[in-house]
């Protein structure tokens, strides 16, 4: 189904109709005769997981390559073990778990998600959809379904210092990436050694475009919107580009007494002028984009000089890289007035970590809407704002997510909650989605 | 002179008129007849002083109650007991040297300035009005002019960390005072003993209202209003009150990938939208009122994290302490204003370092005009927005300040510069004002 059609459908489905009257009757009969996950192990192994990398205070640090991390990982391995997956750990630090399937021409379903969090981070964000990938194959293992095609569970080896493990495995972490320092201190190519990984062989981490007949993730909204719109499932339509820019307005540092207002070069006036001018051009057009200055340093920084020189720190995402770089240009050209105005110059420097849009698969959308929906659940078609390894893992397979409500929209912070009712709810799309998938063929 | 009266002159001069024209011809006879002063000396000494406390580079660190402070005022005391000036350090740490009049039973005149500097400074700052208030007396010695009055030149310690010899001097160095740091890294109290004060003994050196007859400071603009108006002497009409205040803007913190804009409460948009406004607020009213805002800090401060937190700082300088009032009064009010807008709060907290506008004396005033005018110098008066220890005496005597121009308005920074003919210029003004003040009466 093409992402338009599916545009529509949502709209339609906003009028009021029933979502299920969109579905296939053999999809919900299909459904309802499934097994369901075991929400309390869910909760119970969230609880456990936690403890790794946990502080005195109960604030978690399980940061990727420390001791948290690799204790936690070595925790999850030998459940997968004791449920039968055999796990491994590629050259990248992936964890990757298998089972078999009736037919070994098929190629795997894979699903999952990491462990390792930022600092001071929240025990739901990627740790729900590992300990959900695990809680599938045992679920499966206990109603003894075998499914077609071999299962993987992955999980992917740190994801928050920039989707290390899943870009070794897509063949993109260069050289030059496992020199670059992580969180831990450690360079990755040591932090992926420290978790059994092996940085001189990083090349055998890589998997082929069609290696994986799909790919799914779980994983907490991170935002607001389901939880507001009162919604248990996001059909994830992609995972919005990333444009970063460090902008330089450069002024003149005068005497704040003895320089008069007309005669200034204020470089934080300047500055101040093109962050509300950001707000206003990132909000002129419809859509879902979002604009940030999240940063800024105003030089000298005294209350008795004009500042000289300001450095601010732009983000711009959307699913659309056309729309990225249109809005771009908006600001660049406001960037030229200001300057203009306030005898300042301004410059843009486009950070070399640009992230392109990655839209998931229209099918295993819908594979992932009709499970959900057949649930009783109901869902949204919406982005990912944040960056998830699905992206990388979309160019090698076709991907899907699927979103739970993040309570208040907070997370990587110690505040971050999901309710064990939406846990079992994004599980059990899981594992219904796996098994559709898997029955498609 | 009323000062309503003195703004009418200039205004009548700035039209085209000669100032000539409004002069006393006994007073431009007068001034004719006057010696004049050692252009070469001033310059030599400028020079001299700048070698103390100069880095490798050439860059000036002579900060109060550092080495090169210490030394720099060695070197200058000695020059003055070589003018016959006997000078004295008082308990502020102020170096005081004094020439007896014909009559004993007058007040003496006061002049000087200081020689400390921020740290990597100027060289003309208070320098240029230490040097030339010595260069007045060398004059009178080689012309065997006696005055009236004592006259007393005073090199005040540590301006630049807030005035603190001079505040010593009117009484108003607390003991609260003497135990704040000062750049040097030594608290006040120790600072003063290492330049030779008396930290115990601080109240010995006050002067009461009336132990002086008046008091002249010539410094360098700081500013580029003289040179841009191709003006040679800065009449100040008064030092402008400076009130500080930290602004900080509370939102919330959140993923800057998924909160959509109309969720988010982004401090720095508030902090910015609020930067614009006290600019305009400022340029909103006539007159010569700047405000600043020169510090910002936005928390956590990451590309991608809408900012929770700003805290920014504020000031406001202007020479009527009602106006300053007024400012601040519309500012808190358009801050409200954006708060709401924002979903943010926006909270003022004053700086206790208030300074309040101190006006110079209207009949000093006359004096020095009419010398500049004498000589032949074009004048403006003017505001000084930078604090001077003149600001203090303001409080027990008459007071008045000479500025002559700094190039490019540059100043508390190496490329800080004024001509030698200007230096001469604000030399010769100086000692003719204290000439005429001398016979006034």
């Amino acid at each position: 189904m093409s992402r338009r059609s599916f545009i529509k459908k949502t709209a339609l489905t906003g009028l009021g109709l029933s979502a299920f009257g969109w579905l296939d009757s053999h999809a919900v009969a299909f459904s309802q005769s499934l097994p369901k996950v075991n929400r309390k192990r869910i909760e119970d192994r969230i609880q456990a997981l936690a403890m790794y990398g946990q502080d005195e205070n109960g604030h978690g640090y399980r940061v990727a390559y420390t001791q948290g991390d690799i204790e936690g990982r070595k925790w999850l391995m030998e459940l997968m073990e004791k449920a039968g997956l055999n796990p491994r750990i590629d050259a990248g630090g992936n964890i990757i778990g298998s089972r078999n399937g009736k037919n070994p021409n098929l190629k795997p379903i894979g699903f999952g998600s990491h462990i390792d969090m930022v600092p001071d981070g929240g025990n739901y964000d990627g740790t729900l959809g590992s300990l959900s990938a695990l809680e599938v194959i045992e679920i499966l293992n206990e109603n003894k379904i075998i499914t077609e095609h071999p299962l993987e569970v992955i999980v992917f080896g740190n994801e928050e210092g920039g989707l290390i493990g899943s870009k070794a495995m897509v063949g993109k972490l260069t050289q030059e990436g496992l020199q670059q320092v992580s969180q831990s201190g450690l360079v990755m190519g040591e932090g992926i050694r420290a978790i059994g990984g092996n940085p001189e062989e990083i090349g055998s981490a890589e998997r082929k475009k069609g290696d994986l007949h799909a790919w799914l993730e779980l994983h907490i909204e991170q935002g607001g919107i389901l939880e507001s719109e009162n919604l248990q499932i996001g059909v994830v339509e992609g995972i919005v580009g990333i444009l970063d820019c460090e902008i330089t307005v450069e002024g003149f540092a005068n005497h704040a007494g003895t320089t008069p207002m007309k005669l200034r070069k204020d470089a934080l006036l300047a500055a101040s002028k093109l962050t509300v001018a950001v707000n206003e051009i990132i909000n002129s057009v419809p859509g879902t984009q979002v604009g940030t200055v999240g940063k800024i340093e105003a030089l000298p920084g005294a209350y008795n000089v004009v500042p000289g020189k300001v450095m601010m720190g732009l983000e711009i995402r959307d699913l659309s890289f056309e729309k990225i770089e249109m809005l771009l240009g908006e600001i660049q050209v406001r960037a030229q007035r200001i300057a203009e105005e306030t005898k300042t110059t301004i410059t843009f420097r486009r950070e070399p970590s640009f992230n392109l849009p990655a839209l998931t698969d229209a099918s295993v959308q819908l594979k992932i809407q009709e499970s959900a929906n057949a649930l009783g659940l109901k869902t949204k078609h919406m982005q990912s704002g944040a960056g998830h390894d699905t992206q990388q893992i979309s160019l090698i397979a076709p991907v899907g997510m699927i979103f739970v409500p993040s309570v208040g929209g907070i997370s990587h912070s110690p505040n971050e909650f999901t309710k064990a009712e939406d846990m079992e709810n994004g599980a059990n799309v899981l594992l219904h989605s796996v098994l559709a998938l898997d029955k498609q063929g």
